[in-house]
């Protein structure tokens, strides 16, 4: 499907990225760029990516896909980067968890070739980060959210579609606000949420010892706060005004259930634990694509 | 090990502890008792007890280790209605998330037999409740904790320690406050804010839609919400001033990562989030006895 892919960040995303691509026979050839030489390096020696190359732009260079895998706020120095050496049938794609921003990066950096790019967020990750932890399953049967905007290539469109779908992934289409207000509610705020979580217990003088008390619920409640700090940092201020919102319907909700247990109003609080547990319980990923 | 368990409440929790004894071979018999009788007959259909008791106090009688896996709002009418049939030689347990309630409500219905009672709490459970999902291996590997009180009996908390631990588990012994304020922080906590972020987003125009597209991280993380809404009210209401005052620590440090998000203060979000995720990683279940 692709001769070469300019990969533009090797780390857990874009190394996924790569050998996904690799294993279901997609491309014959990876370039690869990191910021830090060992990263790329190392990537080239796992075989992740076959060669190295000494810039973003030269990894570009002669790529019919490119994909940036970067926090999001090096994306438009990456854009810019890349831009001498874009060709009008590439297919450029990024992984970022806001959409907005990145669009907004692409149209001042890319100018007259925005609609190359094609802004896809894959639903997929894990508590661990970097090349090492790379894995060409990561993306299968997980959600893509691609958000293209009036200006995106029909054939780049199609190509991302069919791309991920042969991926194992369910394609759906956003508008970019759609998209962010969504992942402001159900993974930026969740992020906040275990990341204070997290910095609350730890800083109490009997932290420790609570901590090792700490059973499954735990476990699985805060293991995105081990998520990597750079990446997070740059996702929740780009997203900040629907991520504050959210926050602030969250804390509302909050403190309605603090009334009622304050009060020892017992009929109220398990009127809103119900309604709680009801919807999680109905909830299933892909749940509005199931029968 | 023992002759007769009396089972007082054949739920998720009581009827993992009654295979679980069962598979040891630690008991002879089971009779069961649940407020609902076609639970009980289940009960006894599925194999998980052996006698159908009409009554909690019918349940305790000959039994020589008794289970009470009631909600802890249920606990103190549980102690009142059996102390007529206890014996010196009893061992009483509750597997409840709260300890001083608990044992509170002992010393009142059970006033000089409060000895034999050796309150319990397994780290363990489960998404789903009830006697179907009953499993002889929910407790193995998993953390007990066992908050003895000056007048509990040595013989009694002797027996409750070997077999907890010949059910795999992993016995500690805390005071009732540790344990109180402990869990507040690691688990009572986790469950308030999980049921607070399901009601926020549901509660929006487009919440369905955005709980359509969360991913495996919004998975794990509300987990926890589908508990049991009855035996969460009790939880939270039994331990609110341990409760409601880790919440409020949580809450400001939510609001600090807040500030500077909104101020866009990338360099201290990024420390705050970095502190967060180092823990985090950091952090493994029974840490405090591993290497």
């Amino acid at each position: 499907m692709f001769e070469q892919l300019g990969l533009i960040g090797c780390g857990l995303m874009g190394g996924s990225f790569a050998l996904a691509l690799k294993q279901a026979g997609l491309v014959k050839r990876v370039v690869g760029y990191s910021k830090s030489p060992s990263t790329t390096e190392r990537a080239r020696q796992m075989g992740i990516i076959d060669i190295e190359a000494p810039s973003a732009l030269l990894a570009v260079s002669g790529a019919d896909i490119v994909l940036i895998a970067v926090p999001v706020s090096a994306t438009e120095a990456t854009f810019k980067t890349i831009k001498h050496l874009v060709t009008p049938d590439m297919l450029i794609m990024d992984v970022g968890s806001t959409k907005r921003d990145v669009i907004d990066a692409a149209r001042r950096a890319l100018r007259e070739h925005v609609g190359l790019f094609v802004p896809a967020h894959p639903i997929a990750g894990k508590e661990v980060s970097g090349i090492e932890n790379a894995d060409a399953d990561l993306y299968a049967g997980k959600q893509v959210i691609l958000t293209p905007i009036e200006r995106t290539l029909a054939p780049q469109l199609q190509k991302a579609h069919e791309l991920w779908t042969r991926l194992g992934c369910k394609v759906l289409t956003l508008t970019p606000e759609q998209h962010d207000a969504s992942y402001a509610a159900v993974s930026h705020l969740p992020h906040l949420i275990a990341f204070a979580l997290m910095n609350a217990i730890a800083g109490q003088p009997d932290g420790k010892n609570y901590l090792s008390l700490a059973g499954p619920g735990f476990r699985d409640f805060t293991r995105i706060a081990a998520s990597e700090p750079k990446v997070w940092r740059d996702i929740l201020l780009s997203n900040r005004e629907e991520l504050l919102a959210q926050s602030k319907i969250f804390q509302r909700n909050l403190q309605a259930l603090e009334v009622m247990i304050s009060s020892g109003n017992a009929q109220a609080l398990e009127g809103l634990i119900e309604q709680a547990s009801m919807t999680r319980a109905h909830w299933s990923m892909n749940s509005k694509n199931k029968p």
